[in-house]
């Protein structure tokens, strides 16, 4: 059984858009984020305060991502982030954009826990890791 | 014999970098198409006067990206282009950012052609990819 | 009596930082066109629509913006429209940003109505006029 | 006898342009913010540098900006910037974007020196003054 992913409405605005007509590729890497910053935050992780208490952040380390449909000005989607591995250090999380039942995009992020001061890798505080599994 | 990837220089300013101090991970995107469009450009194909001409641009259609180390503000990064495969409908490219010797983020981007009406998938002009091969 | 202003809420995400630790002032146009767009939404008036049914759509001709509070990662701003003047082509808009009962940043937004062919200047449409009087 | 204004060149990439076909009106500011850093480093000033040495950083306080003619993918923009008027605390820079001998767009940028660490006003330090006069 399958736990259901994480949701967070997107709508598409002139800035996400190109002279395509369409979403410009590397904006659905910024729909992804908001989705992943949202699902963190509806588990109790803000980024900001993380940030101010340990020291640490998130960053990405690997992207792979499909392009199968286009999402134009005026649609609204709907970005899903769901937690495919955890390990000490990084975590791999599945994301999906959809308009309606029709899959526009979809994809997998590592991201990875660094020191902020000098962007060393280091391990995932226990406090968030407790709350993802 | 590797035939030497095309080379383009990109600057980091404040619109590229985040909160974390560091190069916002989609923003290598548009790196990675900046130096696409001028690789295509020094092979004398322009994408506005192509699009005019046939009716067709290129959309991208998968990507796969690592990110191995940061770039600041006021980095000068070097960003490759260099084609790995290519087909009648689309093409796979291989890219790299570089600051000095060191690689910062590198990945393939498969683009395919389509016509602007309809986002339909459609062959590559032939005087584009006589260009290319 | 004023009339109250739109309201539309946006949430700071990494995309809308920079290195400086705060949102980059270019980004807070993007803020006020989705407030815009959301508040033409909300009068019945969608622009892709408006574009495939009129041939036409708003551009931007003039900004002035004052930015009197920097906005940070995970701030929730409440973004106002409203309109100030209109004309036959086009419409002043006043908008602000707020966290809170702090103002972050406030200007005027002039819009102009275009033909998409050719971008020339156009009477805004009756149907549109109608809707914002 | 006006001093030349400062020139840098900006080439129209697909993320700059809407599905308008234009440059996205917000983009212009990251133009005009990219030829102000380039001045800046002409004169000797790295914004980089200049924080880690002082703890301070310009900040923009206000933007006016008028948007005359379009610019599109591809188009090749000179971007001016001129100081126009100096304070102990902000500065005053005007700034154009010209295709060929075609104004697109015109401003003023108002930016200030703050503190880093509080984003409190301060002077801007002497060594940046004296290569700006």
């Amino acid at each position: 059984m399958t736990p259901q992913a994480f949701e967070h409405a997107v709508r598409v605005y002139w800035e996400d858009t190109d002279a395509g007509g369409i979403v410009f590729y590397a904006n659905y890497l910024k729909f992804f984020e908001r989705a992943r910053t949202e699902w963190l935050r509806a588990l109790g992780i803000g980024q900001q305060t993380l940030r101010e208490q340990t020291g640490g952040m998130f960053v990405v380390s690997e992207t792979q991502v499909k392009y199968l449909q286009s999402a134009k000005l005026d649609d609204l989607l709907r970005v899903t982030a769901q937690l495919q591995t955890s390990g000490r250090a990084s975590l791999t999380i599945a994301q999906q954009a959809w308009r309606n039942d029709q899959l526009l995009c979809e994809g997998t992020i590592r991201i990875g826990w660094v020191q902020v001061q000098d962007l060393k890798p280091a391990r995932i505080p226990s406090s968030v890791l407790e709350r993802l599994l």
